[in-house]
């Protein structure tokens, strides 16, 4: 019985590690040398290979390590074939620890004052309390949902918009589309961590700018598809919106001619909100491997209607 | 009874509408127009006039419009005038705002991605767990507890040094100079919200460098005074501190020629990390003026020995 991985070498080290100290009776194989094929009952994989079926007849689960699978086409997959995301808890902070970054910066005007200190300029602004200030996340999965505990420390006026209704405690929950321009028209600053699906894809567009209030800002953390590039642009030069940090882009890296590059308005990072860290989510995958093996529901399980 | 006040004068409205509504007993009065001087109980202001006995002869209780009082000189006021400092919980929340994004800024590399950014530069570097990352606050009054208890959220691990000794949960605390070098010494990241005093003045010098370990990071939203501006650049220069977050300077505003504007491992904010509220402020103070009348202690009462 073996494990195949198929993903960063260099992490994949780590992994193999972790697996011969805590689970050796799972046999470790790293892409591409995956000896008998018919050995192989999970496959741990960023992307997958063609023809999966053919390749590997014993495959029992496909683990992905990542928080979405947009990366997969999962039509391409035997239909039989459970995928589980990877929900580890280190990619949750890490999302936790970029969320409150970009937002503590975008309420604290902190761009401005970065272009200030380079200009020489010494001023301060009128601060707003954070309970004036209107946070909104798109999504309410396990990291949205983590995102918005950890704003809550700080006290904002927090909402949260999703496709099905949610509750959560402190937080004023929207759902559906019906409910989409209402959610809008009370954030000053959106965060989006949606998953990409063919109903995201472009989600974050001139309709939806319009529906913010004047002057709000923007922070993407779910996928660069999510966002129509060109769309923000016009946004910013319009006034419509104030700022955006953005951790992902339509294509990675993004090209030296890039316009966010030295946009004054924007702020952007090498997709760096979040590592799967071996450390954090070998436990994670490890125990759903246990609970397939005892004929249990594995944690993120991807329903394929939904996408995620 | 009447209370004086010599402070800003656009918030100085803010205050007198907060007095006019809550507490129209206290006879409201702006500096310079003080009216007859016997009647003045209360003084409220940033800056103490000269020879205050004199000039407020039925003066009871001296409330600074601030958390720190050194811009006071205390040994000029009347010996058993009560000095009250601010204790606004609008300033320790800006405190912890700025703070939280100081701290996850050094954390995950910001200061290097904005200029990455800026160098149209698509590289990620690898990510320490916050659990990992070593965060000394020096300094365990109101503010940096407060400041402690929101960095927990993130999962630092914390340590605190103040010059008494001090119990906090989930927080390594070292007192005294005897114990400064230890504290030092394992702190990734150290952040100073001391009061300035002779005692703290120039703390944060080449000597307190050394004992940090190589690489590590400062920030300072104590007083400017706290930091030898030359040993900081000396230490930056060296790879012994790795950058800095500054609020404060020895003088603000920053002269147009000061080495820290363009400096590509500082961080430099115009003392913005907290301001004076009078919405959140205005309960503290009146709370204090009546616990005054009742002949209570008041909260955040200054010792004169200690100066804060």
């Amino acid at each position: 019985m073996a494990l195949l991985y198929k993903a960063d070498p260099v992490r994949g080290e780590q992994w193999k590690r972790l697996f011969a100290e805590h689970a050796p009776d799972i046999e470790w194989r790293a892409w591409p040398d995956i000896g008998d094929p018919r050995d192989i009952r999970y496959l741990a994989a960023w992307q997958a290979p063609d023809d999966l079926e053919t390749l590997l007849p014993n495959l029992e689960v496909l683990f992905a390590l990542s928080a979405g699978v947009d990366q997969l086409d999962l039509d391409l997959l035997p239909a039989s074939l459970p995928v589980v995301r990877l929900l580890d808890p280190g990619i949750t902070q890490g999302m936790c620890e970029y969320a409150s970054f970009a937002v503590l910066g975008l309420h604290r005007d902190m761009l401005r004052y970065r272009q200030q200190q380079l200009a020489r300029c010494w001023q301060a602004h009128l601060l707003q309390p954070a309970a004036k200030r209107r946070v909104g996340v798109m999504g309410l999965g396990t990291q949205a949902r983590q995102i918005l505990s950890t704003l809550q420390t700080f006290g904002f006026a927090l909402s949260g918009w999703a496709r099905s209704e949610h509750h959560i405690a402190g937080v004023d929950c929207f759902a559906g589309s019906e409910q989409l321009p209402a959610f809008l028209g009370q954030c000053d600053i959106v965060l989006c961590v949606l998953p990409l699906t063919e109903q995201t894809r472009g989600i974050l567009d001139h309709r939806l700018f319009q529906h913010l209030p004047k002057g709000a800002a923007l922070v993407n953390m779910g996928r660069g598809a999510h966002l129509v590039e060109a769309d923000l642009l016009e946004a910013l030069a319009s006034g419509q919106l104030s700022a955006a940090v953005l951790d992902v882009l339509q294509q990675e890296p993004a090209a030296a001619d890039h316009p966010f590059w030295e946009h004054p308005q924007i702020w952007l990072t090498p997709h760096i909100a979040a590592m799967t860290q071996p450390e954090s989510a070998f436990g994670v995958l490890l125990d759903n491997i246990r609970r397939h093996q005892r004929n249990e529901s594995m944690l993120g399980e991807v329903d394929r209607k939904r996408c995620y």
